[in-house]
């Protein structure tokens, strides 16, 4: 599918772009730079990579696809500094986790005959690093494609989707500001919600954490990604998440009143609409 | 270890017990009972009850130990309905996820001679019924057990320990108020937030459930609990509910501004405290 692939970032995600792309034979050669380069030479190491670059403008030349897997505020000064060094007809494409601005800003900073489509595979863990990585962890995952109308080149966005649907994802379209509509919702409330319930316990006296079932397992997972992530995730998509938590805070004021009144049959019904809900979340 | 042990309720976590303890050899003969009949007669041909009574009276007579394992609401009321029919020894404990006004109640009702120990296994799933027990439900798993003071019989609360213990589970000893305060926070907070972010996302196209990824599943899973139980739960421990509500409530409110403010530090901040707490909780 393609001669030379460079990742830009090889912590869980990008490593796991590396594996995956390999395993199912979608580029002959893989060049890798991250950051910390020990999380490059891990990759080199396990065989994943086949060279590591000291810089990422090093790591783009010759480049068929480039993939920018770091956090989401990095991800259009990364375009920026690797576009003089792209060579003709080169794809980029990145995993950030907000697309609006750094769509914008990618395809602003793309040299002519050299094309940028946004993407955002929704897969991860709230593990870091190549060790956490995997092959299979885009298999049967969303991935967003963002291509933005009358500015995206469509050959470049057909190539990003095979590029996904090969790695197994089930690929989405939407614009960049429909995906952070979306990701506000389905991603980024439930990490703030997530975190707030964390807050909330850490205020408690800490054994409480043995005492509790599956529930609180499940419902803090995500409050344990990396805080760096995080943040550039909620500042960069901040507008969105603060209309979604109102709304969430809405439906905690009406759910702590119909408590305080004692009023069951409220209870009850936000109970059960709620249970309506998620019994349409796909399980695996 | 008793010779008849008697289920009254025949549900996810009654059936378990039934098989838990049968598997374990803990008692002799199993008697069931259920509200639904359909449940109770699953049991028997699953071959996990020996006899289905047609009434909770019926199915404990004989019992050396009665597992009342029915929505946290009914404990009391079933305590009061079989008293008069336990043999002389007797020992009755449930699994009620809220202790408070049902071991004060149930203490009241017990006649001389026939002992109540509450008690609550942190345990359960989103699924429902017979159909989704298991004889390893409570292996590993906290469970509750909640003597009040100078009135709970302490041999009776031995052996309730003991029976627990064999089930697999972890007991913790904690008064009936202290139980019902730390669940409000470990459990019931956890469910009202699964159910705020349930309900605000049901008001959203239903088709962005399909585009998430693992994060949005977790945090929903025990919003697809059954809402009569949770009704009950959260009515039963209404007082303690809306104090951690509160103070979640608090925790949206900081962080909300925060991102209003653009406020990077505190952002950061609260995302590595939540972080760090998440990594106290234990993980299989």
């Amino acid at each position: 599918m393609f001669d030379t692939l460079a990742i830009l970032g090889t912590g869980l995600i990008g490593s796991s772009v590396l594996r995956a792309a390999r395993e199912r034979g979608l580029a002959r050669r893989f060049q890798a730079w991250d950051l910390r380069p020990e999380n490059a030479l891990a990759c080199e190491r396990a065989g994943w990579a086949d060279i590591v670059c000291p810089t990422g403008e090093q790591a783009v030349v010759g480049a068929d696809l480039v993939v920018i897997a770091a956090p989401t505020d990095r991800v259009a000064p990364l375009v920026e500094q690797i576009a003089p060094h792209l060579k003709p007809g080169a794809l980029v494409t990145d995993v950030g986790s907000t697309k609006g601005a750094a769509v914008r800003l990618a395809h602003a900073a793309m040299p002519a005959g050299r094309h940028y489509v946004g993407a955002h595979p929704m897969a991860g863990s709230e593990k870091n690093g190549p060790a956490a990585s995997s092959a299979d962890l885009f298999l049967d995952r969303v991935c967003f494609v963002t291509p933005l109308a009358g500015r995206t080149d469509p050959d470049a966005t057909e190539r990003v989707i095979r590029f996904w649907s090969a790695l197994g994802s089930r690929v989405v379209i939407r614009t960049p500001d429909e995906h952070d509509e979306i990701v506000a919702h389905v991603s980024h409330l439930p990490h703030a919600l997530a975190v707030v319930l964390a807050l909330t316990l850490a205020e408690k006296p800490s054994d409480w954490r043995n005492q509790a079932g599956g529930g609180l397992r499940d419902t803090t997972r995500i409050a344990g990604g990396d805080p760096e992530i995080w943040r550039a995730i909620f500042m960069e998509n901040r507008d969105e998440l603060i209309r979604a938590l109102d709304m969430a805070d809405d439906r905690l004021q009406v759910l702590k009143k119909a408590l305080a009144a004692g009023d069951e049959a409220s209870v009850r019904s936000q109970l059960v609409r709620a249970r309506d809900w998620r019994a349409g979340v796909p399980t695996p």
